[in-house]
């Protein structure tokens, strides 16, 4: 039981230690001889883990994916509108590409994966079929436009979001990317919101700044 | 003189054999015998012309961005609308990444960048600054509503395209980027227009559809 802990403990060092590699060198820079420096475990320790950088890539990229959907299903299931919803888990997915490294590696990978001959497919699908259930049940709740495509507008959005956070990415280090993603809902929002929210623009804006991200 | 031509003979067939070999294996997979093998060119004249494969893949992003900027300009010089300007230069370069190797290997170099430590912005900036001019003229040709900031919308258009083509070149093997193109523009335009359209809906769907990307 103890041998367990102090492996998974040890796994865990691994992870987080490759995530600030990973993030700092990319993959093609990244050395696992980094990695053992970074995680302070033995290279006998990694090994014992880990077979390969690109096992450990996957991995980092995996435990990205499981930290984003697990904060975004809660998110989900709390009571709240759909559309605001999806504002929500843009600005919180924002955040923790902002501020956490294992999602910062995560997507760094994910982005350079094709050099790494791993088509990561998955996360794009989960992360479209979340927000498609969501524009279903934003159209419901007369926030979006019945005749707004809920797949083609998922698919978009998350698309969308990508692309915006990579630009970010390269153009300032991320540094502008929240204020990034609050214009792309403002240019989002006239676009597919219900003809009920046209009438006051209050609305609108209310919905862009009803949960300031600092809240979370 | 004809050294010359032969000179620079060369070094096009290197480009497009290394813009066949960096689209199918990435820049980390990518070596420079592939490459000498691809051009039909010996090892010797391949390094007369480039030094290493880091020189290589940065002429063939330089040289995708010079294809896909002269042909925008020429585009750009049209006497043509503004916003269908934007439109179209979105179909153009869909296109060129769907059919021009070179446009497609630089593509792929530029998302992959960060993995051989080359921050890209300069292609970004240019974009950027092209589409910005033409919001302008389509908000005094009066397409565009005075109201949406240009820079924003140059800003997010082109993060939003990046995003678009990243994510069907991850899901198709862009097999479906000019169909996403589409879809993209048809749920901006809404949140963008000028009153005057609104009232029409024709207007709206033939400015999508004004030019159909065949007649290129």
């Amino acid at each position: 039981m103890v041998l367990q802990d102090r492996a998974k403990a040890t796994r865990e060092a691994i992870i987080v230690g490759a995530a600030a590699v990973f993030e700092e060198h990319g993959y093609g820079g990244a050395s696992l001889t980094q990695v053992s420096d970074a995680a302070k475990v033995t290279k006998g320790a990694l090994y014992f883990h880990f077979q390969s950088k690109e096992e450990l890539a996957k991995t980092v990229i995996e435990e990205q994916h499981r930290i984003v959907v697990a904060e975004s299903a809660s998110l989900v299931a709390e009571d709240r509108p759909a559309l605001p919803t999806m504002i929500l888990l843009c600005r919180v997915f924002g955040l923790k590409l902002v501020h956490e490294p294992v999602v910062r590696a995560g997507i760094r990978l994910t982005l350079e994966a094709t050099a790494f001959g791993q088509p990561v497919q998955g996360p794009y699908e989960d992360w479209i079929a979340v927000m498609e259930q969501l524009i279903d049940r934003a159209k419901r709740e007369k926030q979006v436009r019945s005749s707004v495509g809920s797949e083609a507008f998922a698919r978009y959005l998350v698309a969308s979001f990508t692309g915006v956070q990579m630009v970010s990415g390269v153009l300032t280090g991320r540094g502008d990317v929240m204020q990034r993603i609050e214009e792309m809902w403002a240019l989002l929002l006239p676009g597919i919101m219900h003809e009920d929210f046209h009438e006051d623009p209050q609305v609108l804006s209310g919905l862009v700044s009803a949960e300031s991200p600092g809240q979370r």
